[in-house]
């Protein structure tokens, strides 16, 4: 008999000893289909004819909506779209959104919802801001929450996972940065609480991420710094970020309560290889010429993905947990030919680019995370990992500056501190690309220590995929401490 | 004005020249989610649950349903899935698919649906085969054709696209080779013309893929190695495909029409490399021990799914190409202890191993690949992916036999001949697990060379794909001679 139908309870088959469930590590990858090369922006029209898209409401940045990419992509839905579908554009974007322009996005996109009927397709072009928004407006729209905390990340929010699938959501890049065109997460400054936060569930995931380095010509050169320094931080950060199997809360009841932040396992190891080698070796050159050196963006853009999908199925730890306090805390810090956005306006404090606020603390970061007591059980995970990424950054070093100088210091002698391995190299880095060294530049001192480590606590959702662990208020205080000019 | 809503014609707020619809290269990479890990399929029940699936149609390998896997699918389901819903079980696979075969299942399939109403959720628990089997059924059932063929490939079939979404589609494979759980592909047998085609869109990729190591343990040695050598081949053809920005058809006129097997490109390329490097060093082991060698399963069975990402993206090429006219053109062969199949008692003519008809033509086809003439355009391509695919096995072979024997060529004399370099690593890994070398061993001679290329023009979807053309009847000729004792 070959086929057979029942109802349950099902009469068994075959009776043996069942694999019991157990609690062997299991990880989890998915990642949003992409689409990679020059001018593909152009192809979004197709996309949206194939998914028979009628209502289509695009998200786009204030400042992308004056550029050709926005004309690119509102042309092709012209060309391809049928006669008669309605696109509702909205560009209230804010840089570094928060809760305030979170709402007003999502207060637009339900009221267009509920005059005039559900979006097919919603599209966002622009940087991780105007992704993040779209996301939330999407999420926001297709299940309302009874409390705008209710999906948003604890210890703030209730971290309810999202009900159902959400409106099919593609994300056009203009920026190689965040790699939010790949993941489930939208990021926000908590108002009330001066700290960052965010959404994370797999279903905010975008169905198609189009990435065109044509989309990156008009990059400033710091913008390709900080947003590219971002990225070799999301490489760093995922590939030495605790393993799922060390992770203490082990194997969760039900898949669907695996965090996307599963700590460093085999899948995502090799995306964040991939964009740590890429970025180690063409960061520098699309920081000296954004606009012409076409390999160089054609390289980082792609490293934006594949470190998004690393982080984004392992998640980040201390350099993005300690960025938040760093850029929220800040009083009086500009960055020179730095686009001028909205916070300093508003707030009138400074503004640090996110990849600044992230790297500048990763020196002190991979000194505490890669130099582990040879009692930890993850020293040698730890020492291997923080030694693979510094002899990563320093052939990229030295095949850039030839025998220029410094040498690249023996496998022995990094394996003998290797966190002080990789902090040199990212110092030689930083150095290279003018970035500043130490927060006391941004305008911190000693009295400002504890109130940094205190606005950290909260970011335990990444904390806690350190490698080297407790991270505490003590620990926080000493790290920032170290970071002061470092 | 921020936000604004419009109809088609669209007023353009903007006017500046528009980015043509260029011709410039783009590669798409779709990819299943994985979930990866020891006893991982215990989890399927929960899914189910997740996915409110009430009407359950899974699909079973016959000799899966008397092993362990399979009562971890129908205990995780009974425990997890609420009361009430239905579970029905197909298990007449045929290996090596047919059209009777998927007919038989599609019947099934579709009448089931007739009767009953629509499935939830298709499940599928084996190797390729029987994944393969259930993406037919699927598909034919959700959107019946008007004749078996429309979706099949060209030149066959009329290749037509899969119109809409199909049912969601988890697969766990049980053995480590097809990486069906992650493509969009299913390959079968067409009688009439003893050729193998298939159906190949990006809808037919399964929602999940659960690869579970546990799955493998009852692999036996020969089917270790065969599947094993699939997925080294997969890698080696994906990697030295031609590249996606070579395919002399260019950019097709919509994103729908760029076929999966688009060619090597720089997102495909680092799943394959991936799995190169898995295969170099784990398969040799995984042959020596299946059963009891936990971590060179766990690597295989990551690197089975990684390549499926890699070819899965890019196609394979002359290998596979070649491989389907040595299977179904053989007369006596057989593969001692391999699981005793269906197709050698209903036809009366032998069986080799997918994996075998595959490897046993690459010394051949890699020889021919990768020693381009200097004037061609791809021979920097061909030669520095040749040398670098030789480069990989020889350091595993060196690091696996240690200072006995062989050493590996200097770079210079791999880069001379680099099709020679590679098709010799090939050659020693063959030698080192005992797989037949040159077509004379399964029975073929020179009278039967002309047949075997005759047989493989129809197979140019893939054979397009070499980074050698043109690839026409004299040249398949003169590599299936060369193949007769190579």
């Amino acid at each position: 008999m070959w086929c057979r139908r029942s109802s349950f309870p099902l009469k068994r088959v075959v009776g043996r000893c069942l694999s019991s469930l157990g609690s062997d590590p299991i990880c989890e990858l998915a990642s949003s289909t992409l689409r990679y090369g020059p001018s593909s922006t152009s192809e979004v029209g197709h996309d949206l004819a194939y998914m028979n898209a009628k209502r289509i409401l695009l998200f786009v940045d204030p400042h992308v909506a004056t550029m050709d990419p926005f004309d690119t992509v509102v042309s092709s839905i012209e060309q391809h779209a049928p006669t008669g579908h309605v696109l509702d554009i909205y560009d209230k974007i804010r840089v570094e959104p928060n809760n305030d322009s979170f709402k007003h996005a999502i207060n637009f996109m339900a009221e267009q919802t509920n005059n005039h009927g559900s979006y097919d397709v919603v599209i966002a072009l622009g940087g991780g801001s105007t992704i993040d928004t779209a996301k939330a407006a999407n999420l926001y729209t297709c299940y309302p929450p009874d409390d705008f905390y209710d999906y948003v990340n604890p210890p703030l929010g209730k971290g309810l996972p999202v009900p159902g699938p959400i409106t099919p959501l593609i994300a056009i890049p203009t920026t190689s940065g965040t790699g939010s065109e790949t993941t489930g997460v939208a990021i926000f400054d908590d108002v009330p609480t001066k700290s960052k936060t965010g959404i994370a569930h797999r279903r905010l995931k975008p169905t198609l991420g189009i990435v065109d380095q044509d989309n990156m010509k008009s990059m400033p050169s710091s913008v390709a710094k900080y947003s590219g320094i971002d990225v070799l931080c999301h490489a760093l950060e995922s590939y030495t970020a605790i393993p799922y199997t060390a992770r203490p809360s082990g194997r969760p009841a039900s898949p669907i309560l695996r965090p996307a932040y599963q700590g460093s396992n085999p899948i995502s190891d090799i995306w964040s290889l991939h964009a740590l080698r890429e970025c180690s070796q063409y960061l520098p050159r699309i920081v000296s010429d954004p606009a012409d050196d076409v390999e160089a963006r054609a390289k980082m853009c792609l490293a934006a993905s594949t470190a998004g999908m690393g982080f984004g199925n392992a998640g980040v730890h201390l350099c993005h947990g300690m960025s938040y306090a760093v850029a929220s805390q800040v009083k009086q810090y500009w960055v020179d030919d730095y686009p001028k956005l909205n916070s300093d306006e508003e707030n009138g404090h400074g503004l640090v680019p996110h990849g600044l606020s992230v790297v500048i603390n990763a020196p002190s970061v991979f000194r505490f995370t890669g130099n582990l007591d040879k009692s930890d059980p993850l020293h040698k995970f730890s020492a291997d990992r923080h030694v693979e990424c510094a002899t990563i950054l320093a052939n990229a070093r030295l095949q850039r500056r030839g025998n220029t100088g410094q040498e690249i210091p023996s496998q022995r002698a990094m394996r003998d501190q290797p966190g002080d391995a990789l902090a040199n190299e990212l110092l030689e880095l930083m150095h290279e690309l003018d970035i500043p060294i130490g927060i006391r530049k941004l305008g911190y001192s000693e009295a400002d220590v504890e109130e940094l480590a205190k606005g950290t606590l909260p970011q335990h959702r990444v904390t806690k995929l350190s490698p080297r662990q407790p991270v505490d208020l003590e620990q926080l205080t000493s790290l920032f401490k170290e970071a002061l000019d470092m």
